[in-house]
């Protein structure tokens, strides 16, 4: 087979993960060792660096440099949110042809893979020889086909870490402070809330409650729930998705609508947590405290899976050999192997359909109540997640008998 | 000497840190190695414990129970904020007569300490022998008299991590989202949220600016502070106390107050994060995104610091040892030993002038601008927070020559 000779460039795109990098220096390692391929470039903030013709040289970058970014979260070329207009793909091949590039390798989500097929198509009606690549991103865990995408197992781990931890500090508060709601990332899915579940080690330990956009709740209902919980473990930490729905099927909170300012006479968006701890606080009586880790969710480095960092790793490594290869217009997908052991090789999926849909939790990844995930999302995301956590423990608290009257 | 033959108790009080259990099990040991602690109890949620006579033995439970439980974030006997009643002063001494209980340990901060020193008068007015000590515990690090207070130190190694990592996530999505604000705990004193200077490792690293009850700042100063910020590094990650407080001395966002909502007629407020978000997008012009962690400050075992968790066990075996040696009405300290490689030995306070102040940061470990912490404050801070965090790296960014026009 005759190898296209030519140069290569990678972007990230959409919102960075912590192992993000670990695809980049993925791509610049194997398309070192390709000799097909002449230079490799990087682009910065994602599409718009090809554009603006904003181009980095990635050869000259030490290897130091390289193997520090696998440990350094966000996106170290510069990440981007920019909806591509029409002409932007003939300036996008224009920008290729006078650089000679051969090679796009994209790493992103739905947006990015659409991207890479628009530019596909283009090259292919303009009889530019490219092959386009894309490489799965996204702590959302929402691209059909793949097992699952990089970085979600990562932000899995630091939600799962994250709701642990702040139940213990609810459970130690006792009654007078009973409630906790966490908001977790994801408008459309419930991937990275379910993932809340992944830390629990018994029955009483958090989270109690998980609510995800797939499963329309009312506040009521979700009262209901918080007042059972608090009768049988005395307290209620919940996982709210930032998207959760409410019985009508729009977002909770969000008619809620506005706030008023005094000093600058602002609207306010306040979000799910905001109104649903409100509502909870008339419901059950108690207080209701509430974390919002935002964007920790997807960069906390200390909560990196090495899982997922491996896998960010080896899936930019496929894409490049399957470029190289011969392929395009395919994104690179994570297949998990049959067996008892979690292991997943790399496949291939066509960018056009990957670009158009959005991959929701299985039904049978809810319990019915559709206010915890079953022992079925458990086994398909624990694995992910890297090192198992340590245990905690509790005291067997040995009561003695009172003997001070009252 | 004789010493003073009796059982022990230990209670934990106020809000929970991560290392807080360490001063639980140092309690325990140290207690079990001494002759003239009979009994060791565990007052179940602090002081409430003692009021209604639910205590624990400590003494039956497993090592690898207490162990574990040096691991375990949260407070382990559950904690409490009560405020106590004139007459509840009394009933705690029925109890301890009840059960003879002779040293009374408790970890907390002011509140507590003041609580261990009004039974101490009271056992002292009534001529029952009691040996009141009291542990230092509160991520607000603002107890007088101590270089520092167990729990501070690995809430300022979280609060440094997580704001770096949010700090790499802004930059990595450049001038699209370029501001970012994290609200960091401390009512009233700042240590806190100056440790966010902490993992800085360059000029251009998160955070840009930080902003401590202890120094009033305007809105409009923070805006030109950001707007300065974004000229010189293209964005700003700003660390704000929850307590920040603008130039008439008033909690930013404090006048704001109040939020109506729709379904439920009630006022919600806002706090400092969300009304100085809302004015900086009108002051700068962009995007400004925002990370409330709340609760993970105090909790988030994975970034506890061994400096932190090995003191909150030395400075408890040392109360116990303290208490035994006659000494009451006192709380530990730590005491900095001079000399150029860290290290802290204990000390002792009077527990009356602990309960009575709180240590502000001093005005030295703050710039002239207010806007962010000393040279001075990161040499006393820094070694307190553990192990030297893994550097992260950039790209040299090597940009190659335009050549497609435009």
């Amino acid at each position: 087979m005759v190898r296209l000779r030519g140069n290569l460039i990678v972007g990230q795109s959409g919102g960075p993960t912590a192992v993000i990098n670990n695809s980049l220096v993925g791509v610049v390692r194997e398309a070192m060792q390709q000799d097909c391929v002449e230079e490799v470039y990087g682009a910065r903030w994602g599409i718009r660096g090809v554009l603006d013709e904003t181009l980095m040289d990635l050869q000259r970058e030490h290897d130091s440099v390289l193997e520090g970014l696998r440990y350094t979260p966000s996106a170290a070329l510069g990440s981007v949110r920019y909806k591509l207009k029409e002409d932007d793909y003939a300036r996008i091949l224009e920008v290729f042809r006078a650089h000679n590039i051969r090679y796009l390798l994209y790493i992103g989500g739905n947006d990015s893979m659409n991207t890479a097929h628009r530019v596909h198509q283009l090259a292919e009606a303009e009889g530019y020889e490219l092959r386009a690549v894309g490489i799965p991103k996204t702590v959302d865990n929402d691209l059909i086909i793949t097992d699952h995408c990089p970085g979600y197992p990562s932000a899995a781990r630091f939600v799962a870490t994250a709701i642990r931890d702040t139940g213990w500090d609810t459970e130690s508060m006792g009654p007078s402070s009973p409630v906790k709601i966490m908001e977790i990332m994801g408008r459309d899915a419930g991937w990275l809330t379910a993932s809340a579940a992944l830390a629990r080690q018994a029955d009483e330990d958090a989270p109690h409650l998980v609510y995800v956009p797939e499963r329309p709740v009312s506040v009521e209902q979700i009262g209901q729930d918080v007042l059972r919980c608090l009768e049988k473990y005395g307290r209620a930490v919940i996982a709210l998705s930032e998207g959760v729905r409410d019985e009508t099927g729009e977002a909770i909170g969000a008619h809620q609508a506005a706030v008023e300012i005094d000093a600058f006479g602002h609207r306010l968006k306040g979000g799910a947590v905001e109104y649903l701890g409100q509502a909870l606080r008339d419901i059950v009586g108690t207080k209701v405290r509430y974390d919002r880790p935002n964007y920790l969710q997807r960069c906390f480095a200390s909560e990196v899976s090495s899982v997922d960092r491996e896998e960010a790793y080896l899936v930019a490594r496929a894409a490049v050999r399957d470029a190289v290869a011969g392929r395009s217009d395919v994104m690179v997908t994570l297949v998990r192997e049959p067996g008892s052991e979690y292991h997943c090789t790399t496949g291939l999926a066509p960018l056009a359909n990957v670009a158009d849909a959005v991959k929701k939790l299985p039904n049978d990844f809810m319990n019915e109540a559709g206010n915890f995930p079953t022992e079925k999302f458990i086994e398909y995301a624990r694995p992910l997640i890297g090192e198992p956590l340590a245990p905690y423990v509790r005291l067997n608290r040995f009561f003695i008998p009172k003997k001070a009257g009252r």
